[in-house]
């Protein structure tokens, strides 16, 4: 596997584009569009929120489809809590650029984010559709990346190439997101981190899903910035087949090679979600070892990388590593805390549920003022293993989010 | 039932006193006692932490006495993760007191409070135990209150009176706890809140324990400053039976008299930790109604008093009523997101699962600014209902846990 430039146009096939509708009140672009221009096979996965934005709804309908073509995206409102209304203008989204595009309403996808509330500038979003199909391109990956964020720093996107027998294998991806950060995505179920993944790869939809699955897990499903989980959050993978491969029919080599570059691709999304987390200043990776079952490695690491104490504390570069403790037991889970060990860094700061009368302290508090900081926590009493990633909580994530006007 | 000055020592029969042990670096009080001249009868409720610490342990097992006459406390040291030295501090702890006031080791129960993962200065406690029996005083639950106090900025504490057939039973009160605050106590298992309840009522274990189980469904379980679950939280409920009513043993009118007072008086303390919250502004009572069950109606209202998102507009005075339907719908309770309304301050914003086009703003946003805020969340599912309580997150929480120093 090798990483190449470009976002979700990398892939043969893909056409993409963003523009300004109107929707933001920054008057920055706010709509955008992915083409394919083959039939694609879809696999996708929502919030597991009961309360689920318009565009969940209208693209779960949506995917009862046997292909799609395109995914219509805006910024600026999440068209979320607008009720039978955003229904409809959810709908209207994907029937303006099906109508536009030629293809059937069920083809075309749709996603939003943004506040939550307000109704849909629905005709803003009519009037530009023109511009925004006019304008798709084959290098429109970089301004979809661009249109899609909101409160995000900066796009983010990444594209690796992965050999599949004879042929290469392209997936680009492009994703949005860095407050309302705790998604609990389900295939086919319903993520405000939207994510855009394509590839020209050739295989089942019903692999295409569990790929999808595998490759959540070891991602987007892992991380945090708040641990609030949004009604809008959403993932797409679409797969056109242009590549040429052997079709993945079944869990074979070329699917376990291409779920693997699929996995590095959604860790790398979402590490840069984290990274640029609102008001992050540190990255953070809590790894759980020796739990008893992979579920139980994830709720511990999960629960610890939403703990506000310990994400202050990182903040202040403290390695207060009584607040990993605390929250590693707090989680549901049941194990032997007279068998923990507790790294900070690399170094055990913890040993057998005691804190340990000497360690380099030096070296643990050097570890905790870096830009990347390590928890490891091992339960010591099963093989299981899993990360969760998480920034610091700083005055900077409250100021953005107390000052956030409604 | 009337409210008295007063605390653990309002009730007959209850001495208290505090002293300077020398376990804060700050200098100040750092170590209790309450005792009861009579045997007492004692319920308790201790964090659900798997990491329990040392005190907690050794309170659980004395608790295995038919009755108890002291409780032993010290702030400033949480006496947690230090293994088995720490098991043996915590029953020094008690074994002095114990001998000082020619008690069982037994009828002595523990309790700590502060930094985890540092060794208890055992020899500071048993030099200090002296002054501190010869001290105790009927007058002695305010210097109790003081002295078990952290980051509190204040003491808390409470006493009431309720008649029950002839007699007058006294209830008082103390408590500490302003951060790490998530309690999830459990009757008989393990909360780094501390509680300590005492009353002259005549009363059964077993209806004491139930009354207490009551009592916190209805206020510290539904507490929430940061969503972080303490290895230390306990609630002691101490019952000396010298208030001469006839003793309560099942749940008949005057069960139902004592739990009402004991729950009003266990939810202003609980209040009080909340508006003393660390960096809190607000106090915010979040009420969910029509659920399916008091279960399902808990679990919403605790989610959604954990939301960073929610809390931060709180702190701004933003009504952003969005980030209340988002957190309502992540708390893994299914319901029919179509039906509920939300009401700000009693005005209401979101009807149906969709937001109404005209409310109230000027007003609603007024209500979001006082110094109390209250949200309704009406599922209109069922009849029961719940509320939790919390403050608002702001950038003095952030910098009194980022320079807490380890």
């Amino acid at each position: 596997m090798i990483i190449v430039n470009g976002g979700v146009t990398a892939p043969q096939g893909f056409f993409a584009n963003g523009v300004k509708a109107g929707i933001k009140e920054s008057g920055r672009k706010d709509l955008a569009l992915i083409v394919s221009e083959e039939p694609a096979a879809v696999a996708a996965a929502f919030t597991t929120n009961v309360f689920k934005a318009s565009p969940v709804r209208v693209s779960l309908d949506h995917l009862g489809a046997r292909h799609h073509r395109a995914i219509i995206v805006n910024s600026g409102n999440a068209n979320c809590a607008n009720g039978k209304t955003g229904d409809r203008d959810a709908r209207s989204m994907a029937t303006f650029a099906a109508r536009a595009l030629a293809f059937a309403e069920s083809e075309v996808l749709v996603a939003s984010t943004g506040i939550i509330g307000r109704r849909l500038p629905i005709e803003k979003i009519r009037n530009a559709v023109p511009e925004l199909v006019a304008g798709l391109s084959r290098s429109g990956g970089a301004v979809f990346s661009e249109t899609i964020i909101t409160t995000d720093t900066r796009k983010k996107e990444l594209a690796v190439k992965v050999k599949l027998g004879s042929s290469v294998v392209t997936i680009g991806g492009a994703c949005k997101g860095v407050g309302m950060i705790y998604p609990q995505l389900s295939p086919a179920r319903h993520a405000t981190m939207l994510c855009f993944i394509t590839t020209d790869a050739a295989i089942s939809r019903a692999m295409l899903t569990a790929a999808l699955g595998e490759a959540m897990d070891g991602s987007f499903n892992m991380i945090s910035v708040d641990g609030d989980m949004s009604t809008n959050d959403s993932c797409f993978l679409m797969a056109n087949g242009l590549a040429g491969n052997r079709r993945i029919t079944s869990r074979g080599s070329a699917y376990r090679k291409f779920t693997a570059a699929l996995t590095f691709l959604a860790a790398h999304l979402a590490h840069e979600m984290v990274r640029d987390g609102e008001g992050a200043t540190r990255f953070v990776a809590i790894e759980v070892k020796g739990a008893r079952s992979p579920a139980d490695a994830r709720r511990i690491a999960r629960k610890v990388s939403t703990s506000n104490l310990l994400k202050c504390c990182i903040n202040g570069g403290d390695p207060n590593w009584g607040r990993v403790v605390a929250a590693s037991g707090s989680s549901g889970v049941v194990f032997d805390p007279d068998r923990v060990d507790v790294y900070l860094g690399g170094v055990k700061v913890f040993a057998n549920g005691s804190s340990l009368a000497r360690y380099d302290t030096a070296r643990v508090r050097e570890n905790f003022r870096k830009k990347e900081v390590a928890i490891t926590i091992d339960l010591k009493g099963g093989k299981a293993s899993a990360t969760a990633w998480t920034c610091d909580l700083s005055k900077k994530y409250v100021a953005i989010n107390a000052e956030y006007s409604t």
